[in-house]
């Protein structure tokens, strides 16, 4: 193990320090603020590219670090849902995947001296249950959706409308674990 | 939703509390300590028999109560692990599940006046990465492993472990959620 890893988490997100924590790895947070969207062909594409763009942008910030980068999105019928703009918006989106399948995709991009060393992405399928209108609507009024892409979380209250998933669980949550560990391997960084 | 329903945990593990809270559910927990073994023919059958034994004696102690029994298996090969005895047979039972897939059952069971109003149980399949023995061995030096089934917890440092599932996330922590909210519904529970 190398202890000296000077690890960098480019995300505000407490979900993915709290599993970074979980793993017992050591890291900084540093948030770029960029939020430029690439326009690519490929939708499938896009969480890849934002997890580089993050990346770098705070690679460049801290040459000598090495920087994580994440992007999640979830995918209905090939078309990205992002975070849910109000309440009327998260139950519509909800609605949307009540009783069906939808995937959940997660770029990960590790940068160092301002340069991308690898990324790539992980697509996981989640399975909604039969839901009643009631059930989406009292997820809705506690406020949970709101700050979530796809207005859902699996890993709060938001499990009560989840039957099951194919893939990696933490992809779902916006850490894909094995993923990332994989990744830094190959890159030749023990975490 | 029939706030007023007396939700009784047949269950000490600290993980399924922790998911009924997630849930937003109120209950209280009462352990009988049987730990009366069925025999049984077929042993995938095991785990919703114990889950309703644990009920069955938490419910005649308690009879107003719903009371809810779990209990949870590793199978590798139709043949069930157990929690291990030390952190050898911990690391004997993760080198065995290494880089390829098993399965975690949980039964689930509902009692109420000394009966079983249903059972059922819950398979997910769980996909180990390609560990090396360094990785096993860190993670059993954790003492993560040692009162878990499987010797593994999806749910902390274990993740590292872990690729992908195929099923219910919640029944491999050990409360399968989407089984037990659908089970209770058609007794005509809401929580």
């Amino acid at each position: 193990m190398m202890d000296n890893v000077d690890l960098v988490l480019a995300s505000g997100s407490p979900r993915r320090s709290e599993i970074l924590r979980q793993l017992g790895i050591k890291f900084r947070v540093i948030v770029s603020g960029e939020e430029e969207k690439p326009s690519c062909s490929d939708l499938l594409e896009l969480p890849r590219m934002n997890a580089e763009i993050k990346a770098l942008s705070v690679s460049k910030m801290d040459p000598y670090a090495v920087v994580l980068g994440f992007d999640t999105l979830v995918f209905v019928d090939g078309a990205p849902l992002g975070k849910p703009r109000n309440e009327a918006h998260a139950l519509e989106m909800l609605k949307k995947l009540n009783h069906r399948e939808h995937w959940v995709i997660t770029g990960v991009a590790v940068a160092r001296g301002g340069k991308i060393l690898a990324s790539s992405s992980e697509k996981t399928e989640v399975f909604f249950r039969d839901c009643s209108l009631q059930e989406l609507q009292d997820y809705v009024n506690s406020k949970d959706p709101l700050d979530k892409a796809g207005a859902y979380g699996i890993q709060t209250n938001g499990a009560r409308l989840i039957k099951s998933i194919k893939g990696c669980y933490y992809n779902v949550v916006g850490l894909p674990v094995a993923c990332t560990l994989e990744m830094l391997d190959r890159v030749g960084i023990k975490v």
